[in-house]
């Protein structure tokens, strides 16, 4: 027996590993579809074993976008304090977007495609980190477009829910294996975005 | 007692008014929360009412998405077939999606949140109704973007999907009933989009 905190450890590495390989089962087969003995095959345990971890396929679920939503939101906060206010903002909301999508494909897929299956008390926990990502960066997003590109409320708070829909769908078609990089589909976003909304900057700014 | 065929169109008349009432519900407390006693009381029928147009709370979530992914489908081929060439085509496809969901708001939202929750038979039927729309529109928009603006064709096809995003993103923040009209916001979409790519066009097209 090692000493308890290792024993903490060592159980914490061992849920990362179950709930990692359940996001990728879930991706595959459907969570509704997927039941233990599926993730306990891509991890390579007794469904026993897993059990000894959690008591049910939902709370696999919910500890896999629960501690998903911690990796989105860590740091945040204090890495976009730092930036020199405005278009760097944007610049790295996207980046960090499309970098967290690349880095943890299974995870982010699972939480837009099966967080509604959620029971409501796991459900709104998700949800309310959701909302606190949204706020976050979509505030960021249309202040910096109101301050430094003069549009106005209404239109920048439609113009940064366009650009969350072309950041987020990507879970829908985009590989990062693939032949354009995370770093180029981010440079591709932000181009997009940046060109297209200055049809909406105040006089001084449109290009 | 009526004819067959007007016993037909009332019974197809009442499925219809259960599935549309249901997809509110669906929206409203989540598909997996809802029960057939709510789907009862939103469209005032008796729960054994229900049950003699369906079979399951599984079998309304599939005919409410089907029908949806019909009236998507419907005529859309051939509508595109006699817009000009290019962009007026693009500018069709964005405005076309967005009215759809403004008229269809429920539906949408459940074939977006809730599609996952339909069984594996099930869930295929509607999936391959949604690979037809986004063959269709999504090669007729790469297309455009190749022929008139020649950009590249991987280019062409991030492109498109970016557009989706800023589409399908919608059904999580538009309220069509808001201060943005769907004829403001499919413009919006077309203008930042069109104004976006405007980096990726042929030297001859650039902007």
């Amino acid at each position: 027996m090692g000493t308890p905190q290792l024993t903490i450890e060592k159980g914490q590495q061992k849920m990362k590993q179950i709930s990692k390989a359940a996001a990728r089962v879930f991706n595959k087969i459907g969570y509704l579809e997927a039941n233990l003995d599926d993730i306990a095959a891509a991890v390579k345990m007794s469904k026993g074993g897993i059990y000894h971890y959690f008591s049910s396929k939902e709370e696999i679920l919910f500890v896999v976008l629960d501690n998903y939503m911690d990796i989105v939101l860590e740091g945040l906060e204090s890495q976009l304090k730092v930036l020199p206010v405005g278009r760097p903002k944007i610049e790295f909301i996207i980046k960090r977007h499309i970098a967290l999508y690349a880095h943890h494909k299974a995870e982010s897929k699972t939480l837009l495609d099966d967080s509604n299956c959620l029971s409501a008390k796991y459900r709104k926990r998700i949800a309310s980190k959701e909302r606190e990502y949204l706020k976050l960066v979509g505030n960021t997003i249309s202040e910096c477009m109101r301050e430094e590109d003069g549009i106005q409320r209404e239109e920048a708070t439609a113009l940064a829910f366009l650009l969350f829909g072309m950041c987020n769908w990507c879970y829908k078609w985009y590989d990062p294996k693939g032949s354009i990089d995370p770093n180029a589909l981010s440079r591709m976003i932000w181009t997009v975005f940046m060109k297209g909304i200055s049809e909406y900057c105040g006089p001084k700014n449109r290009l």
